[in-house]
């Protein structure tokens, strides 16, 4: 279908409009510690959010980032309560339908935040189509032993399709940005497969981690058509740089056991004045990918956003990783070889600091371990902003 | 004197050359470890440097910057070792009158390199001037217990003058960047301080890091004019942050017992095509500060440098440090409260990515600590370059 | 009191009985993760512990023991829904009355686990006596400026005070240990202390948790009458290290705003098999210190305690510090001069692995900075356990 | 051949003396910084070692321990050219022929010290035999893409041959202890093997000093006949954990290329005090395992070394490691999934702690990573002390 032909399809859908009409609005939060809802609490009070309308949470709290960082499941487990409270539901339902992305790991400038997204229904007279877009879903829980594996990539794959439908999106070149938290191997469930006769992939939980992105990573491009239903492809987890996935933004942890989607995409059954861009990182020194994806949006970086573009801005989506070549352009890095330091901090901070710079604020969702997501050493950034 | 008066008088001096003229080189060059000389070594053997010719080293090794951090100790032996090889002389010697700078901690994209400064004649009819011009200075020992206290910015400021006076430059306005190396307070010395019935300001090394810093701006400030000779502002140090110089760069390690001065600035003495511009960073995210320092040399980043222009910069330097509000542009950072990672080490990664980002490239001197060395929660960043 | 004389008024006590008596168990429990309160829920299905019964937890979670382990509120808001729900009341309530004593930091062989300590009431015909007491306070919310100040003491002393009179001791003589839980002063609770125009005692997060304890345990011996009310002793909190208390642990963390007391002696209106015994260790190598205090309970490590009397241990309690003179018994050690790890995870991991060597179990509660709480450089070991 | 039968045969070795009799002496120097040298300095400059007799240095730096900790090379550059200055020879040279075995992380009460071998004609009239002997050997330069494979392995054999024939040992029976230093993989390093076209172990640096490790272990054991030559148990490195050997104790570091062996035993052609004994360690709890070697010795550890027998005591090395299934004696420890603290550094700060505090002193040279070096999870202890 060529782009004119695409064009007056989508006019011919913003026109058909059989959907009910929805409306993403996206609240980016503070807190004060990983246990800190009081900002959300505050929306809920007043009315400005109904808590049967969060259909997800994406957000950075202030922890290592790592296996052992608990601030993950502490924020979870907090809002899990707040929600469940004011729904009058058990919190231990609600960590099942409702996706809770967290990146632990704000080093340097980033800002410990969430981004809450809501979702109600437009009123059929608000203006302009296509919107944003907003799908979700779980899969099943992952056994320890699929993870790193193709079933896992597989069962990505499912609930991406599965979020696009929840989205409303048809079409796969619709879709802007997936978002996936995927569960990864401790060393207690390590042992626990081993006693139940099952192999892990990997004993070291943070290279569990690594594959277990590298699978989501795969399971979006399976699901977006951009990769074959091939086994053998497994074999190129961690290993094949080249087969990358632009729109895919992958975290994991130890709190999760399924693998959660927010999907995010532009539809003619959305309204409101968000939209989003998502550009690929060569490396982690691609300053020119920020000023372009802010560019797509109609946001001028000279070299920095003002400050009404700065307050058009509703959340900022990063994914970078340190390049295991060890080198940056041709000059040695040492992240690699740190034995103080964990890799994934030091790329978080150097690109969050570069990010930010960019957009003059900290308040940005930067998630190491890009394993194909973006270029190899490289990574992608997304913005979600208000249209112009 | 008007800034006409000033030309006249500067050219009036540009065509008086009774000193003999003198020319800066600035090699910046790769290490593979603390202890590899090696691209030194290679351009001695070549004859493209003399080792006599070699005045000062600034440098970036790739320990954690801490009390700790003995990769400079390290790169030092090997650099006087080398060095004294080569002139035939003992690298105890040599330590005594050539500043090596080293600030430890090569965070994210942050490469370990080492701009080696050689002064040399320079033919008469070489073009243009003023160039850049360096001098530098030792202070004597500095003994533990004036370490923070104004004795210590007395000594600072004394070593500058001598600094000045070495570069054959007159007037501070003429002045540039002053580095400064300073000494500490290890567990080590405290106690041998206190067994000779001194007092240390500080038993916290990390803390006694902060005041040799704090003195090290004080006294570059108060050599250059910027500051009154008041004991009583001894008790400013790490409180009044309203007291800056915007042209001190000062780190402080275990390896150093003086306080050694690198001072550069501008000369009708001097030839060559380096020049040097330096500009304040209000806090963290002052991207814009990075491009006015690159556009006062003639060099564009739009939004980034191309590789023609990023070829005529010859080295970076930048201050900067953690806010200790605890916040940038209002929104929580978390560097202060973490147990983790040392905040300098945060800030370093942050902000090193940012101009990195710029510049395209990681091959920066970026120093934390930059108490009094710009505004508070922000620093200073300074490039040299060959003139258009 | 002659010993005799003490020794005929403790048995008439025992004969008197107008008290209710009462019996203190003590339950060492497994978690898998800092939010994992499973083991206390079996129990609680079970019935073998009443949620009402439990009066106070102390535990060791995984975290870094920091400003910023967030380990300790996962696991307190965690803990105090688990017993909200079972007893039908607001968690938000029991976090005021029920200590939640933590220490973040399972360095080495340390092992995560908690003591639910449950207080129930004992049949008449209980034998012996007398046996272990237990007692529980709060001080009122202890605003930010007065942290590390006299008036922290004396909220301390009074709790503790009170904590005797809740466990029906009477003599200060009988009183064993107090664990004291504080709070401390973070980033941003210094910038809310300074916007509101107090001072805080220091902006440094680590110096002013260990100001914190240090008022800990001073209110401690205060409230025991081992020190005077003297408000000039004030300027003894971090310096004057000859003033300890050998009955004082003390831990602080970011997520308690008041002092929360467990207090533990002997009693005869108590009955059941425990018995505590409590020994300063003079530094970090004071092994024989641990053999003392089982030897006291009755329990041989010869080496190392056989499988009969490791079962007997109902739990262990270890204060240590990193001695701040840079040396343990005459040669140097690194941990006050390491920027990477804090020397409170050092000092932990050493100390755990020794006292873990002797009792054979990792399941100790070893706390650092023990800021006069056993001599400097030292700490103390106490140990709960069943009489033989 | 039965212990008695072994007894007269050593007597008639014994009287046989045909090879000229040698001492081996241990000082066990501090250093105030891995540059610092001026302990052995002082005995050079009494005479009381000579430059030339000095056969070996085994030490710990204050380091991390991991793949940039660049203590080590540190330290050895500064040795080699203290001991290259006093015999008049190139640093270079000598650094070929001396092994320097470092083991970085001076984690708790670990103190930074060095043990000094020096090697000495005996006089005829000296008493006693066998003695305590010592051999040393380097293995030619190992390629990276060596490393961790069964090339290593027979490298390490052949290098632990030559030592024991240095030392005069014929009988793999009395050899106590062989302490190997091995190269590993840097990232570097292993850019470089790609581009030669070859294929290295791991490109996870840590995982590389791990197959190094495991790799120098099984050559020991091959070389003193406990293993068989058998190439398919190169699989066995890093999984067959019930291969190990109890006299192996190997460290590796990115500042070699070879592989240095140092090995220690008893022999008829050796006088002196000096004796040692070595343990396997079970676990990390095996406090019995070190008070068993003092005891082989003649040492008493009741539960302390006291005064007399703690300056008996020339040396003490161990071997330790993070149990990899994630629990020391049924109980769970964190170390594995730590991002924050490598699980070596944890280790040995426990392990230090224990058998520093049955010592009474820290200066142990304490090496993780013990893969195939005693019991999975355990490790080995050996002291070296003067016979009572």
């Amino acid at each position: 279908m060529s782009f004119r032909a695409a064009l007056v399809f989508q006019i011919l859908r913003c026109m058909h409009r059989s959907t009910p009409l929805r409306q993403l609005q996206v609240f980016r939060l503070p807190m004060s510690h990983p246990g800190d809802l009081s900002a959300l609490a505050a929306l809920l009070d007043t009315g400005r959010v109904r808590a049967d309308e969060v259909v997800a949470v994406i957000g950075k709290t202030e922890g290592n980032g790592g296996v052992n960082d608990f601030t993950r499941g502490y924020f979870t487990q907090s809002l899990m309560h707040l929600l469940g409270a004011r729904m009058g539901r058990d919190p231990a339902d609600l960590l099942l339908e409702l996706p809770c992305v967290l990146s632990g790991g704000t080093e340097g400038v980033l800002s410990p935040h969430y981004s809450v997204f809501v979702r109600s229904a437009a009123s059929a007279d608000a203006p302009a189509c296509p919107a944003l877009a907003m799908g979700r879903a779980f899969s099943p829980p992952t056994p320890a032993a699929d993870i790193g594996r193709w079933a896992q990539v597989h069962a990505v794959a499912d609930a991406v399709r599965s979020a696009m439908a929840d989205a409303g999106i048809d079409n796969p070149a619709d879709v802007c940005f997936v978002q996936v938290k995927g569960p990864c191997v401790t060393a207690a469930r390590a042992a626990a497969a081993r006693a139940a006769g099952q192999q892990v992939v990997s004993d070291d939980p943070n290279r569990s981690m690594a594959l277990s992105r590298a699978a989501g990573a795969f399971g979006v491009a399976l699901a977006l058509g951009e990769m074959a239903d091939d086994p053998a492809l497994e074999a190129g987890l961690l290993t094949r740089f080249d087969l990358w996935c632009a729109r895919a933004g992958v975290s994991t942890g130890v709190e999760v056991q399924a693998n959660e989607i927010v999907l995010l995409g532009h539809s003619a059954h959305w309204r409101g004045p968000l939209r989003m861009a998502c550009e690929p990182m060569a490396d982690a020194l691609d300053l020119p990918a920020v000023t372009r994806v802010l560019a797509r949006l109609g946001l001028r970086a000279d070299p920095q956003l003002d400050n009404a573009d700065r307050h058009r801005v509703a959340a900022a989506l990063v994914k970078c990783e340190p390049d295991r070549r060890g080198q940056v352009r041709g000059t040695r890095v040492t992240m690699l070889d740190d034995t103080d330091i964990n890799a994934q901090r030091h790329i978080r901070a150097a690109v969050g600091g570069l990010v930010a710079g960019v957009l003059g604020d900290g308040r940005i969702f930067v998630s190491g371990g890009a394993e194909h997501q973006g270029p190899e050493g490289g990574g992608l950034v997304a913005v979600i902003a208000e249209a112009a």
